[in-house]
């Protein structure tokens, strides 16, 4: 098929060389010149502006969209709606809400304009060589562009999940759990390094990466990394976040669903942005008021 | 090579079968003689008591323990020690405690027994076609009897881990991150249940299971329980466990190693084998005392 | 002063009379007519609509709502808007969301309308004899009623917290506080119930209640419930919530401050509401497909 | 009553101070000889040496020990059991293990000797003006000595709570709850902290010591910690801890009680001990590898 592909950043970028790979006719659309250049001598076709990229593309036209999610979105949204026509399938790959996503195929519909919003999971490594997709919308729309999905996926990798926002759902969640196994392997990783134990810790992560209940694609990835960085002594245990973990938590609250393991996976990556915490010095005061304890000074 | 096996439930049963696979010869024994019987017919020496199994090895001898953890194992090992020669190998492949296993590994030295701690992951299904290995003990033994392990586990899939109790200590943590991972799956999962679109679980874990981040075995485990029972409706969410989860979290605790994931995934399984709580009584009464609020009479 | 007090609930009313105990003219409205003529008798003066009870009232007119939170707050604004005059002062002393406190401020401002937000603590008994009030708002407003607040509260237990909305908020955060701390000592109770001990709880609370480190009017009331029903088997541990632990919770979040205990305190609520459990279902099915523990069926 | 007190620390200090005020003979030992002749000015009999002080005391002996819990117990009943006699009455008032305690009466009851563990609280204060006292042994051992528990608790501040262990066992999960308790305050404040409001942190306290649901002793002495320093800039969050709130989990997890509050007030002092953390560089890593996130480097 030929289809649009705007943002061209780590995960867009990967996508736009896998569907070559596929025999897709790409157009492709980027604030920054490079990457346009880069794929336009992969194949790609290039454009340089959101207009132009419409314009190379036949009706109906199928435009990915793989930008910041936020406000981005919604500003492509908004240059995109008028240049489009009835009929015109939008599909949306990146970290959206999922009610920002429902929010905008209602608003995409009124225009004609069909929406698909898909999550997008298996890093860059998924998207250049087989993703996994989670796909929301109506499903005759999906059906349209199924084959473009069936692609980019590994085999058995990409699902219709149901109406509009159910794709973002189920990434959201898939990265709720996956603050949570993340954060299980790695308690268990600091148990082993507290332990009277003197383990290497690379393999460790390969024989549980091989054969054993808890294997996976995060544990071979704990491999790799322990591979280039042995006591990972050159890094700083700063866990920053997305947005999607903290949505988990958000819905499970809204649902009334107790997600202890989610929530204590997020709470503990706020955590580790301190330095130091107003929590601990209130309880360090504490001690120091009724018992005497001695405080640490500044 | 000639080994003997002790313990033939689940778990020892398919080893047996699996040591058979790759050409060596097992003398069996079993409390329960028809699991003997039946190793018997396909190949394995069935031995009526464990003096009959020790007498058929040839020294040194190999003897694989894979009976419950706790009191069983310790009085397997003190009918055993009279009955065995220095430079005999004991290997104990539960999941037995590591402080158990390097009181042993002490106990069983000054006789002159070799011992290895063992654990074994992969569950059944790991101990009939590929095991995971973790070993612990001498490493100059483990050489010895590097030929069982390397046959019996999948490729990459077994290790020397070090010292005494290393190899159950290391089963300890696997089993640790175990439980927080199931829980971050059973938590999305929940998620998605009380969520206002209708999932096909089956669906969802297969495509999670084929490219995305959380992609391992857990979670095609999971597809697998949904495909016998689309929304588990047969079955009560009552979470058993045996004793590895929580001797990580006292270890952690012992080690000043936070670990609220895996803390967590226990304090949830507890909390699912009390109908009614104590604690929640107390909040009951407490919201009722202050703010009138009503309580629910049993 | 005099002043109108629109809902007579149980906070209400206690509030009236608490009103009347200090030679303030209370003019109250409910839309039952019960509480109205219930006060009537003790000295209120009693009013059939809000309009009637707006014409009761010297300008500038004081008004104290105290309704359930959310839509009914606003209901009652707008029908208060155009009765109410440039330089009248409501106050609304509800568990309110302090985001809709400050929407409200600024609603009212437009028509001159001063807004008060009143965090009430303390209970039905502390609304009858003494309360704890966090108020937010313009201080100069605050000022004008401050008799009101020093008289119906205990001494020291009135604060001005700053601009509109800050008396909500704090009321959140007291709120989320005694979620945590109520589980904390519904744990400790719990923890003493299945302990081999045989205490009186009762007196295990009258005790904590007297001298400890952790005295204070929840000890009390753990007492004072003990006292009813020494083991609380006339009552299930169903742990309602209102919503401001919720949103204690949701602001940690936004400010990412880990909240662990308080974030607990409300999923162990959440999960009281729960029979038996998705997330557990999903635990024991996994637990059956890996190691063939066996499932309780329904 | 004559009674001897082994230990004059900041908790056996006070208690002596408090057993003057009410009239009885304390004969005082410590191994430092400064608070022997500081309490020697106030009114008690010193003594040279724990012989001495048995020597000083008529028959049936009372004796407190209140020295650091743990090995010293131990050394000091190992010095006295020769020295005591049949009848005499230990008393064990610090933060001893429960399982201790009743280790300790076993041992004592084979020499006659009587042994009463307990459980105090109330700080340095309640030491020196009224404690809360919680009593484990026999019952007619603890009413002999009943009047020395009345004296220098406050008012309903002693209980007797049953037999060998009981009142260590009250105590620890008193401590408990308190973990619980101090960290639900904690976070409270560091939500404030956070907040787009500026508040002031004493005055919050204040008003939330008085009248609110909250209210208590540690919501007094937190305002008590803000008014020396209104936002704690001098200390470091470093939260250390004894050992009770450890032995509440532990013995939770061997009940199976669920105490998320607890064990996360106990796993977030852990975490304030850890300047970096080897599990968030485990997941720093991991959100490298799969995503190409940027990781902070040392």
């Amino acid at each position: 098929m030929k289809l649009g592909m705007i943002g061209l950043g780590k995960m867009g970028f990967n996508l736009v060389l896998n569907l070559l790979d596929h025999q897709h006719e790409v157009v492709v659309y980027d604030v920054n010149q490079e990457p346009r250049q880069e794929l336009a001598g992969k194949g790609a076709i290039p454009s340089s502006s959101i207009e132009e990229l419409v314009g190379l593309l036949p009706a109906p036209r199928v435009i990915w969209l793989m930008v910041p999610a936020g406000e981005t979105v919604d500003q492509i949204i908004d240059v995109l709606t008028p240049l489009l026509s009835p009929g015109d399938i939008l599909i949306e790959g990146g970290n959206s809400n999922y009610k920002d996503s429902i929010a905008r195929a209602d608003r995409l519909r009124k225009h004609g304009i069909h929406f698909l919003d898909v999550g997008t999971s298996g890093g860059m490594e998924g998207a250049r060589h087989g993703a996994c997709l989670m796909i929301g919308g109506d499903k005759e729309v999906f059906e349209k562009v199924e084959p473009i999905f069936r692609d980019i996926s590994v085999e058995k990798g990409y699902l219709y999940a149901g109406k509009s926002g159910s794709g973002h759902f189920l990434k959201m969640v898939h990265n709720g759990i996956e603050y949570g196994m993340m954060q299980a392997i790695a308690e268990g990783f600091e148990v082993l390094h507290k332990s009277p134990f003197d383990f290497n810790y690379e393999e460790v992560a390969r024989v549980w990466a091989n054969g054993s209940v808890i294997r996976g694609w995060l544990m071979e990835l704990t491999e790799r990394a322990f591979a280039k960085d042995p006591r990972l002594e050159s890094i700083r245990g700063v866990m920053h976040s997305s947005g999607e973990g903290k949505w988990t938590v958000e819905n499970a609250l809204d649902f009334q669903v107790p997600t202890p393991v989610i929530a204590l996976s997020l709470m503990m990556r706020y955590r580790s942005l301190e330095e130091d915490t107003f929590h601990g010095k209130v309880v360090a005061a504490l001690r120091n008021e009724f018992g005497g304890h001695a405080v640490e000074k500044k």
